[in-house]
């Protein structure tokens, strides 16, 4: 019946522990229907997957395994707000990719594309969403990436 | 009977024919009645009408023809989303505008008004939109502008 | 009745009138029960509070005190839209907050807090918002920080 939860486990991906809030906001705010995540790092275990900017203190392959993390990240916030039950997702809005740049750093779509196929990943056509990806000259704790998003909820 | 089409070629605006989704993402995702566009960049026929950084590689008045250009594209993409009927646009929401600057330009609204303008021209009083602009350090494929959009439209 | 004009009273905080339309954008544009806030800079009684980039130019605590001014602009457009009436807010959804950051600054968050911070301390628990705090290379007018805003709204 979790059909989304089997759909990680199959993908190997297990979800850690949402973020707590920090400072005053918080990791989720839901309006009618749609859900707003806030902006994700790289967190994986309370270590930074990758800090600085793309490529000269991170690989691109690195940056989009970190961009993953950031949409793994995402997905725990959005089970949390669900109560566990991802399977209420209807559809996966609109990501906000930043990434960490270095003057002259253009490939930012294939950073993004680590969060960006993951959701397709766990949840097929309702994965697929509009998107945004920049560069930034500098991100939160030094983080190479970090990934907002809004996602649409059925009851 | 199709007002903004009519509108359109009053301006000498063809609408190009929209971007295919690249990668796991796609152009545009409706949830309720808010269409959300994925960030454009400024194609025009192929090519990258103003690359790298304002005003270093490019100046104010390339951006802004850019960021008109971004503008059309972001129509084309709505119109498609419409199946070609954009009288159904209710009100032009949101435009996120960046701009690839050098560090110390702060002249981004001016080059965001090459796609605001637009939106007024085409839509009229449904086209003033809330905006953010700001700055970037570098941009997809070396984009001088990249504009992302939500409208509201009705049934 | 009116209490979140109380609160405001209580905080010392009065709004100062909402900025005016400048070009083909508009201060906020409501969709459904969504009201979409511009971008805000740190403008105080027609003077900006703060200048450049952060530290370079501008301090973490300067930098904080202009993100709570890009907050209460935020909410002086917020109370025009609302006809002076900010107990319809039902809840303060997303802030977006970008600091204009040297290379290597990566304490935004502790930026974007002066304009979370107001949020909590003027609305309570409504005021409690998603959020994505980023780096930006420059931003409109030599701003340090710009904050734009997504609040739901009851009739």
């Amino acid at each position: 019946m979790a059909r989304i939860r089997d759909r990680l486990e199959e993908l190997g991906i297990s979800l850690p522990e949402a973020p707590r809030p920090v400072a005053a906001y918080v990791p989720s705010v839901q309006a009618g229907s749609l859900v707003f995540i806030s902006g994700q790092v790289p967190f994986s275990e309370g270590t930074l997957l990758a800090s600085g900017t793309v490529p000269g203190s991170v690989t691109l392959e690195q940056a989009a395994a970190a961009a993953r993390q950031c949409g793994i990240n995402a997905l725990a916030v959005l089970s949390d707000h669900l109560d566990g039950d991802l399977d209420r997702v209807e559809q996966v809005v609109r990501l906000g990719v930043f990434v960490a740049s270095d003057p002259g750093f253009t490939d930012q779509p294939k950073v993004a594309n680590g969060a960006s196929e993951l959701m397709e990943e766990v949840f097929g056509e309702a994965g697929r969403h509009a998107r945004a990806a920049v560069g930034s000259v500098s991100l939160p704790i030094g983080a190479a990436v970090e990934v907002e998003m809004i996602v649409q909820v059925r009851d």
